[in-house]
């Protein structure tokens, strides 16, 4: 089951065709997978301060319909892929329960503070995993 | 050969790791097609002025190294595919004239005001096609 | 009393000096003064659906302190004063409930779709004004 | 006279209204400095790299009218004051060489890596004040 928190549009998001501008829904994701991390144990602001960084090597989205300023969104997230030295989360954007307007995923690549490649600590690869089973 | 556009980075596009933010690269490839549509002849302020919206309904991206602030980073656009009702663009983002950093597409679905499905006018659609075939 | 409402920093929300960069806050006070109006019966997107927009025509910020990547930060919002034409709101936001990092406020004008000057309805000024007193 | 330099409002500026929203004007003031500092020999990229940071304490815009997608506007910026440990940028945004539709100011703190304050550089305090008699 995904992990889901809801977000209200703000005005600064809507672009002059009236809806939100594409590039909000990263941000939406984000907060997703903020939200999914912290829910799972797995904290992300921790994980910076152990020097386990995550950049994001990959993104996806379709667009198949539009949210509007003020709408309160919920965003589903969940883990898809768990590799050594990576995560895949997938996500859905939709207002409220309604069906997905947004969907999309990021992958993620593990990194230490110089930006070099460098694996998933142990626990967090744990509870990754933990996740994908769910 | 792609139309390309140089943009500097701006602080307010980096983030914590030093780097820029991946949703900004967006930004960047909406500047490269705008930019690459006025050189073509069909800028895109007149399109809406005539009715003709161009929605995003899919992004790609993949991240292969980090830009900076303050870098000047080339855009480099080119249309790669064309229908009656949508234009797809691919995009590749460099420091100057160096390997790309980051490439991507979006595709572009043709809409009227109230956002519903329409064909581009055929002379978008023909200036659109003698670009693919540069 | 000022009114109250929680946001969380993302890490869009950084800049390369590991901090919360400077024009976000614009985007907090936003949020406030949006379920400020929300609170007090005054919906935002019902006065735009009446033909009641409110412009920003100036803003003041000072900014004390950092936020970071994580914080969860109170938004207080009040209206200081209500003119026939316009409200002014101030903010300040604080890291729980802690002191203020940030104060600020903005004066808005109130415009029709067309961007012209025009009254608060008399039903809006009634409810700024009860705001005022309290 | 002040330092002048042009930028191109992207898609993503614009908000429901139809025009720029408010905070990317601080986006647009930050351009005006960094390129008023290089100009006047003090890129900012090289202090930061020399341990100087500056961080914004203060802002003050005053919008008179809109900017719109496209259009192609000018930044005047020029430095008002300089302290020992702060400076002051005040900014004009125009359409091309048009009359001001937001005037603003900003004011810099002068701190360290670890965001403690710390004086100017020498040779930055004489440029600065060199730009302040021009």
């Amino acid at each position: 089951m995904p992990h889901e928190v809801q977000v209200r549009v703000r005005y600064e998001e809507t672009d002059q065709m009236g809806v939100v501008y594409h590039s909000k829904y990263l941000h939406f994701f984000e907060l997703g997978r903020t939200e999914a991390m912290r829910a799972a144990g797995m904290r992300y602001r921790d994980l910076e301060d152990e020097g386990v960084f995550l950049a994001v090597s990959e993104v996806g989205v379709r667009y198949l319909a539009s949210a509007r300023y003020d709408d309160l969104l919920t965003v589903r997230s969940r883990i898809t892929a768990v590799g050594k030295a990576r995560l895949r989360f997938d996500y859905e954007v939709a207002i409220e329960d309604g069906a997905p307007l947004v969907t999309g995923h990021t992958m993620l690549a593990c990194v230490d503070e110089n930006n070099r490649p460098r694996r998933l600590p142990p626990r967090v690869l744990e509870l990754a995993r933990s996740q994908l089973e769910v």
